[in-house]
């Protein structure tokens, strides 16, 4: 009975002609300064098919950056555990993705108007909403709230229990690289987790692509290489030149990066339409022993590198300045990696399969000035959002798929009891958050049912502190 | 031991003439945007004659709305602590007040340059001080930190702790009317309290205050009466019309307050200089019955306004601009209410002994966006500050003083076994902060001994998770 995501806001439109709430509310630009008085239309979704009214609890999705209705379509698990506790569901877009445009076709138009693009605002919006919700919807006063987000909205949630507990009662962040941050993790870690899903997947699937950075700078030496490695990856763009073929390792290495992100033991469509493991089948094409020549592996990267474009055969040609669904707001990512989210990311060549490349900060600093005008404030996000001392926190889950290379960055071992990590080793990028599915492996039913004994744990503590919900015996109370 | 803060800099500055981060260094003028890319510097004193390297505890003054000197002079708690705690105090300036002005004698000019004076950027300065000194200061490394203040300094230390646990221990928060806001707390407790301080200082003494509104308005219709009434106040500038005798009477109801909240059992100087439990002596004017006549009663009330504006008999004349002393910064202080401090106050004429006003959020709004362009978010602080739900945090003690008015916009009772409140029936406004002295009642002594002992639990607390301080045994561990 789950409504698709892209037709939710009309069918809810359909259904409550007369709530105002419905799909967009009014939020503040700059919920920090008062100078910018103005508002914008934030969308979010809303479910409440299910929902227990009064008191009955709100799952909230804390969108990150893109269309909010494609991560509405991608995490089915709230769909999933709606009906079991009774819960209305609430997708937040994130500010300056999706149609949540603070200035419309301008709000990309230069820094100033990107200057509201920060993850505290992001929050704030998120807080104001929920609170309207709260104060306008009959029988959701008392509604306990829990923050659910995965990637960059993993991050989100997490850290809106940290920082507004008193808004929502838990968090479940996803494969959240919370410590993904300056002197947090080794930079290398993240890239030597996709070179294991690669080395895992298929025999010298690993050294292969190691191999074919140094093939490709051969062969792109000349005019008639050039031309025959477009030809071979049908790239809609042939290559022209030694610096195209750079962007074009560049391009490459994303690829292998994405798939380890979305390696599913069954047939989805994340970023891209993709067959089941489907580093297992890109590495059928990358089996060769060490004396392959350059042309030969290239035609097997050629071959690997369609698994991931061109799965459905409907791609004419591949394009190199994309390499994921169009949902995604890269622009505003971008931008956001440019001032708040500094994640430092380094490859050896020797624990990865990449060539090698130290974290400079300062030239990351003189790229985002060059492109946005802004400087990137290293230190910050583990100022504001505590880095590793998260302990005084409570009631988050943090989970995390062991073929996810953001797991690099991720809590991966319980902090205290509330504060707690769900490790899912044999999965991709917050796995747990998809709908079910008779392929999934078991340690992602685990951690879905044991997110949602938690989810319970928090609904019922917050109903005792209200008074709301079922009734407790006194004499039970003393023990709980 | 202690040196005079006024002077403290300057000692610093010759104790440590090789460390770059004395009594100053510089932080983001904007912490939440990355368009406004520039620094000011904040200043801030540093005593750390009793601290013990490494290691030592960090009391941290959380400076409010006026000059650091002051409030580092009028926090002797802080000085007294110091030997026991083998601790280092640091105190910081709020930015826009004393010498931490963002934009130098521009910073006031107009909204454009006050946008950046608001609670968060404040926090966040003193986060960013925080890391810097403890990345900096040798053995300041592991030191942890207990944030200090009082009245807004006290509402800043109590949220530095709620949003900033990664940077502090726990927080003391004195006389912190956290609850001040719309919807916390009725509006009219605050003037009740007044009132009472006055009613059980002297008969009749609330009483005759509550009469005098109508014999000014009696004695300011007229020419002569206005004289009279200039005269008899010794005031700088006489009262012209009927419109100055308006902003009179707001001046003594100003006055009032000032006394309520400065109603010390000893001579003191703090908003004013003033003899111990300065409303008895005031109230000694104030005893008439009810057959006086309206120039008697304000010859009682000119007598007792001089004891709050000339108990040292230096002041020429009454300056009704003013009621405290310039070391706060009114102006900014304004614009802070105008925009997140939104504080609802009223009165009712019977329950105190005010003439009776209501809160009127719209012209409360209005007066806002003429003086400053800004309207207030009457929402905002109880949605960032959590309101009445913050059970979640830890470790914050909330003192507050029976007579003090601003008690009743505090946190009065224990929310839970780490989230305390301390009550001084018989002090006024955040007198647990100030020096000790021999007439100090018993019931602030207890306050400060206990204190004391939450912010050695603290320590310990915070010492067994970085593993500094002294040994634990394994075993004892356990039930620790």
């Amino acid at each position: 009975d789950a409504l698709p995501c892209a037709d939710l806001s009309q069918a809810f439109q359909r259904k409550h002609r007369d709530l105002s709430l419905c799909c967009s509310h009014y939020s503040q630009i700059d919920h920090f300064g008062f100078l910018q008085d103005g508002t914008f239309k934030q969308r979010y979704l809303v479910a409440d098919k299910q929902w227990h009214q009064p008191d009955g609890p709100i799952l909230f999705y804390t969108g990150n950056e893109g269309d909010i209705t494609w991560f509405c379509d991608n995490t089915g698990f709230m769909w999933e555990v709606a009906g079991q506790l009774g819960a209305m569901l609430v997708f937040a877009e994130h500010r300056y993705y999706g149609e949540s445009l603070p200035f419309g076709q301008d709000s990309y138009s230069d820094s100033k108007h990107l200057n509201y693009l920060t993850s505290e605002q992001a929050l704030a919006d998120f807080a104001v909403l929920i609170q309207n919700l709260k104060s306008s919807v009959p029988g959701a006063q008392n509604s306990p709230v829990i923050a659910i987000g995965g990637s960059y909205g993993g991050m989100l949630s997490a850290w809106f229990r940290m920082k507004y507990p008193n808004i929502v009662v838990g968090a479940l962040a996803a494969s959240a690289p919370i410590w993904q941050f300056p002197n947090m993790v080794p930079c290398g870690d993240f890239y030597k987790i996709v070179t294991q899903d690669f080395a895992k997947s298929g025999k010298n699937c690993d050294a292969n692509i190691r191999r074919s950075w140094k093939a490709i700078n051969n062969v792109s030496s000349t005019a008639s290489g050039l031309q025959w490695l477009s030809e071979e990856f049908s790239l809609c763009a042939p290559l022209k030149n030694k610096f195209e073929a750079v962007n074009f390792k560049s391009w490459l290495q994303e690829t292998w990066v994405n798939l380890a992100m979305v390696d599913y033991p069954y047939e989805a469509n994340f970023l891209q339409p993709l067959p089941r493991w489907p580093i297992q089948v890109v590495c059928k094409y990358l089996g060769f022993d060490a004396t392959v020549s350059d042309y030969q592996l290239l035609h097997g990267v050629a071959q690997a590198a369609k698994v991931y474009y061109n799965y459905t055969g409907s791609s004419p040609c591949l394009n190199t300045s994309q390499t994921a669904t169009s949902s995604l707001g890269a622009l505003g990512w971008f931008f956001q990696a440019c001032t708040e989210m500094v994640m430092p990311m380094c490859t050896d060549g020797v624990q990865d399969m990449f060539e090698p490349e130290e974290w400079n900060f300062q030239a990351y600093s003189d790229e985002c000035n060059a492109m946005f005008g802004v400087r990137p404030r290293a230190d910050w996000a583990g100022t504001v959002y505590g880095g590793k001392k998260i302990a005084s926190h409570s009631n988050i889950i943090f989970s995390n798929g062991g073929l996810d290379p953001w797991s690099a960055g991720g809590v991966t071992s319980n902090t205290t009891q509330s504060l707690v990590s769900i490790m899912i080793p044999d999965g991709a990028h917050h796995l747990d958050l998809r709908y079910s599915n008779a392929l999934d492996p078991p340690s992602v039913r685990a951690a879905r049912a044991l997110e949602l004994k938690y989810f319970q744990k928090w609904i019922r503590q917050a109903q005792r502190s209200t008074g709301t919900g079922y009734t407790v015996s006194k004499k039970r109370r003393i023990f709980l």
